[in-house]
């Protein structure tokens, strides 16, 4: 991937010229494109593991020290990660970087870390926009970037029990070639798909945008095998049990503070025949949530079910383009012809049978008609899916012009979903004159919302810029009682919000376990735990 | 509840003409009745808690410290409780009964009880079967029951989210009844239905008769109150989150030895209109499974799903009187004409309305006939329905007859599961002449095996007789893969099987958290934590 952005170089495309009058209307920025300054002038401390200790770690791997490395070691792929290494200022590296290929080799990595005061930073796809690889060295003797690309097998796939068991390096795409060359399927498409480790997925409970329909991570998982400083937990695949607490949800979302999940045993289903996604246009977000709640409480709702508020709906369509050329020109036409301009744009996508899909689409049909919802068919839907995993390539586009680009999400209770949405709406709104919203996960209890917000830089103080917005929308999400992340996991981000959902007396019974699997304290330093 | 066995007089019936037939036969039992000890005759210990402390206690509720509150606060209704009950010789008894209303006063008593080391057992139901309810009193000043009946009200239920707040001591006739009157449901039904409370399933993971559609207990549980000694854990409820380890799972199944569990925010659903059982025969249990498997793979399986092996069905349908008088005779006859005598009964339930259950009707009828099966129609469904309740009355009359009567259960993957089935049938065969098995719970991955094993009392080692056969097929579950517990629980007769299946790493971990919110020890003290 590129060190200071998403991708490869080619894959990015253009920025649409529909999104640069956006920007220029809405933000005032200018289009003048400033690139990211030199690999070679990016800052790097100086490594302080000692000789002695890299020696007994080359046992285990292959190590790397060159500044390539290090450097795309540094950080994950949030704002504030690419706006430090983008200006050549990471917040610190890691002093080498250790690629590993086996679980025996994590475990030896870790006794000896322990041993040397060593803090170890697990890097999977290294996509997390959470600070969740923030190389933090208070008190060690260095920092060590655990690279588990290596672990890339898929040890075992049992097409009775509909269960695969995968190492936890193999990224998404590999993943889901592996499985398909035997007719079968994860189902697990987070935005960052392209380049996501499994393991990174189980260790901070990823959601995907099929999730409504397949389940988030969390539920996907039956067995585990985790290495930590104190030796291995080796969970097997249960399909249910009443046997305690369940020490498999320990790890699910220890973000690598606990230990290295080295492997994991995940349903799988049979691949669909088909996969179909439908775009409708809603006459309000109230509307649009409402048919997705009695879809979802009735057992209707599609796999895939997401829905935009109308800022969201204008302006997405802007910055992808889709309004440019005759298709654009004929879905203008056809939101005016169906007098839904300023509508919330939904889509809605099944993975099955053409028959069963089918009977599907028309419940869902039903429901949006009911709430004055309009159809605009299989190609705008396909429109969507091509563009699914592209944001985090118009993010690095924002980035070059200037423009701070960030998303966080939440959860609530159907009850509360509309008071949360105007609180961080609000919250950012302060600051920001973009800021969109959309439903991407459905529960019958509840559903996510994820924010994007922008607005144009202010130089010099990117970072508080970002840190202001940032703590007045998690201050309104713990307010109004959402959760402070539904998918992208706590990192250093949210830390200081995670006491108020789990009570100091939950975090306490966490840290507990911590100091009991990682009692010298090197797993992910700063992550997670308060 | 009758102190010496399952439910109040006059509810247990009388063991049919052919059940004795059966156990003469088998069992080689004379039919003699010998039922238990007068009350008065039970040997209840000197209480040990002082009065100062039981004055403290007193500021929180009502005391009883009378025998009658002891004795039937003493045990849960497993076998071992049984046989030491009617005896008169319980192990133990708490020294008083502490009868609270509200979290506050549970939470009040934890930190009297925690200053004054008494062991506290939370009692709600009373019918735990696996020795959860044992009073170990090793090292502590004295031991309370601490009875939580009287947190008996549903504290909101939310109809835009299909929530319900629900306080742990009211029991599951009285939850039904109360969201019935509002059009919901909350649709979990264990076998101990009529007496289980809330807090009880929650605390213990329990599964119900229906869980393979509605799902066991802790996957319908959003949020959580929990008292522990050390304060108390307030988890609102989360439709999704991937705000770090779930804290809630460290409560759920826990057992009441980390606090007790005062409130729960569950899962409900709409009231269906119609319930629809059917039954089935499979030509064997191989042949079942493989129909219930395929159902449950492609989304089509019945709620309650049930499938009884040849020597359960046999024996069970004689154990009930099923086979007696003119409904017998049809049944007899009907069994004869489609030549599946010795074969395998399945029961299919659906909740919902009349056209959905009719379209999941046809899905069950193609899988089932597919492996062989025929259908014996909905009276012998509605036969099943009838007899849903009655099994701990039936043991009652077992005990009465001199015959051991056990049930345990386990669950794995559905690669493992006739492997599973074989090992535990042949460990308990080899000193139970009666041994069943049914699978009662459906996953994607795997299925629950549940077995009921009886012999003749061995007269003075009745303990010894059932701990042999508990040995056997504990090692054996946990030699072949199985979890050692599917939906009874831990309690005390699993304790020693835990680390095969969480690692002695996770039981670590479970017991640091321990540490952390009980560091006096005094919850529920024996159970659950090797």
């Amino acid at each position: 991937m590129r060190w200071w952005g998403w991708g490869v170089d080619g894959d990015a495309g253009q920025l649409p010229e529909s999104a640069m009058t956006l920007l220029r209307g809405e933000l005032g920025v200018d289009g003048a494109v400033r690139g990211p300054v030199d690999l070679d002038d990016v800052v790097l401390g100086a490594p302080t593991i000692g000789d002695p200790a890299l020696d007994r770690l080359r046992a285990f791997g292959e190590i790397h020290e060159d500044p390539a490395s290090r450097v795309v070691h540094a950080a994950g792929k949030g704002y504030v990660d690419l706006v430090r290494l983008r200006s050549g200022r990471p917040e610190g590296a890691p002093d080498a970087v250790l690629a590993v290929r086996d679980a025996e080799a994590v475990a030896g990595v870790l006794a000896v870390c322990a041993e040397e005061r060593i803090a170890v930073v697990p890097f999977g796809g290294g996509t997390s926009v959470v600070g969740g690889l923030t190389p933090v060295r208070d008190g060690f003797a260095g920092v060590l970037s655990l690279d588990l690309g290596g672990l890339d097998r898929i040890a075992r796939i049992d097409e009775r029990s509909l269960t695969a068991t995968i190492e936890a390096g193999i990224q998404g795409p590999e993943v889901e070639a592996a499985l398909g060359a035997r007719g079968y399927t994860l189902g697990h498409f987070p935005q960052s798909f392209e380049y996501v480790s499994i393991g990174g997925c189980v260790a901070t409970r990823s959601a995907g945008q099929a999730s409504t329909g397949m389940g988030r991570i969390d539920k996907l998982v039956l067995g585990l095998r985790c290495a930590t400083p104190t030796g291995e937990l080796g969970l097997p695949a249960k399909p249910g049990t009443a046997a305690g607490p369940d020490v498999r949800e320990l790890l699910v979302g220890s973000e690598g503070t606990l230990g290295v999940i080295t492997e994991a045993t995940l349903r799988i289903r049979r691949k669909p025949a088909t996969a179909r996604y439908e775009a409708w246009m809603l006459p309000s977000f109230a509307a649009g949530a409402e048919a997705f709640r009695a879809l979802e409480q009735d057992g209707c709702a599609p796999d895939v079910a997401r829905l935009s508020d109308a800022d969201e709906t204008r302006h997405s369509l802007a910055l992808s383009g889709a309004l440019e050329g005759p298709r654009g020109d004929m879905l203008r036409r056809y939101f005016g012809l169906r007098r839904v301009e300023g509508g919330c744009l939904a889509i809605a996508g099944w993975l099955g049978d053409d028959d069963a899909i089918a009977a599907r689409r028309r419940q869902v049909g039903m429901a949006f008609r009911k709430e004055g919802g309009a159809g605009l068919g299989a190609s705008a839907g396909r429109s969507w899916e091509r563009g699914r995993y592209h944001g985090p390539y118009l993010r690095d586009h924002l980035l070059d012009r200037g423009v701070m680009a960030e998303t966080l999400e939440t959860a609530t209770t159907w009850d509360n979903v509309l008071a949360l949405y105007v609180a961080v709406k609000e919250a950012l709104g302060a600051t920001c004159p973009i800021v969109w919203c959309h439903i991407s996960h459905l529960y019958p209890a509840g559903c996510s919302l994820y924010f994007t917000f922008l607005a144009r830089q202010e130089r010099g103080r990117e970072i508080e810029q970002w840190a202001d917005a940032k703590r007045a929308a998690s201050e309104a999400i713990v307010a109004t009682g959402g959760t402070i992340t539904h998918h992208h996991g706590v990192g250093r981000d949210h830390v200081p919000y995670l006491e108020a959902e789990d009570t100091p007396l939950g975090i306490a019974a966490l840290r507990a376990v911590k100091r009991e699997l990682d009692p010298v304290g090197i797993m992910n330093p700063g992550k997670l735990l308060p």
